[in-house]
């Protein structure tokens, strides 16, 4: 299974919002996601479907990967928001064994100590994933150690 | 310390020399590593060093990153050859520490091993590096655990 894990774009200063959950992308966090979500198609990134984080500077963030063809649609997956379990995602996609290219937008330390799981079969240090950074990892079985494929920051895609 | 881990370019095959040290970069390879080098200066790579393997096919790679102003100078490096050891490496460093941005150009599976045992402190799986590939690794020091930066497949770069 090819899981791309992208943690959303540069959004609102934290203290925006009443509400942490609603600041929104800013127009650079816009620009920046929607470029490197441009040079994701331009590589042949083909996910079925984008998980989301309920938050409003992530489901943005997935929003934009639909727009530019990433993928034909996204899901709001509530373990995606900040301290959701990443056994909840391996149960997801045990769930849903058709799926073989799976988006996740979601945030930081959440996503790195996700994807370092993933590789290492614990937590370590977690990586550090930058605002539109990508980490795409190969999974075969989705209880199983998977094999990094990239591990982008978004510099190297704009 | 920031550590520029590039495996050599797309090489003769193997068993066109008698003595496979001697496999040479192919036109492609050349063409390729070539591009990778000017990219990876545009993104501002500044080594200090590049330390290579002393194969030909290493060593013509390193010599493409010294054509590109991506670092002033190389050195052989025994070790960087198949079968070297991490340690010597790290011994290396430490009587070097003046430098604070080293590139290494080798082979697999022993980059992706020693890159793996950086981040996570020991063997599991190694990291599969593409030929031309990129791992970027931040070290405090060299026996710390090291902060993974990048993991650039080549295509993200051509």
């Amino acid at each position: 299974m090819d899981l791309l894990i992208l943690r959303h774009g540069i959004a609102e200063e934290r203290g925006t919002r009443d509400n942490d959950d609603e600041r929104m992308l800013t127009d650079e966090g816009r620009k920046k996601t929607r470029r490197i979500a441009r040079r994701l198609a331009e590589l042949d990134v083909k996910l079925q479907i984008v998980l989301t984080s309920p938050l409003v500077r992530a489901h943005q963030t997935a929003e934009i990967l639909i727009d530019e063809g990433v993928a034909p649609r996204l899901e709001r997956f509530a373990p995606l928001a900040p301290g959701g379990a990443l056994s909840d995602l391996r149960v997801w996609l045990e769930a849903n064994p058709e799926l073989q290219a799976v988006g996740l937008v979601g945030h930081q330390p959440d996503l790195g100590s996700w994807a370092e799981t993933l590789l290492w079969g614990s937590f370590r240090q977690g990586f550090d994933i930058k605002k539109a950074g990508v980490v795409r990892i190969d999974l075969l079985h989705p209880q199983d150690q998977g094999r990094l494929v990239w591990f982008l920051p978004p510099r190297v895609l704009l």
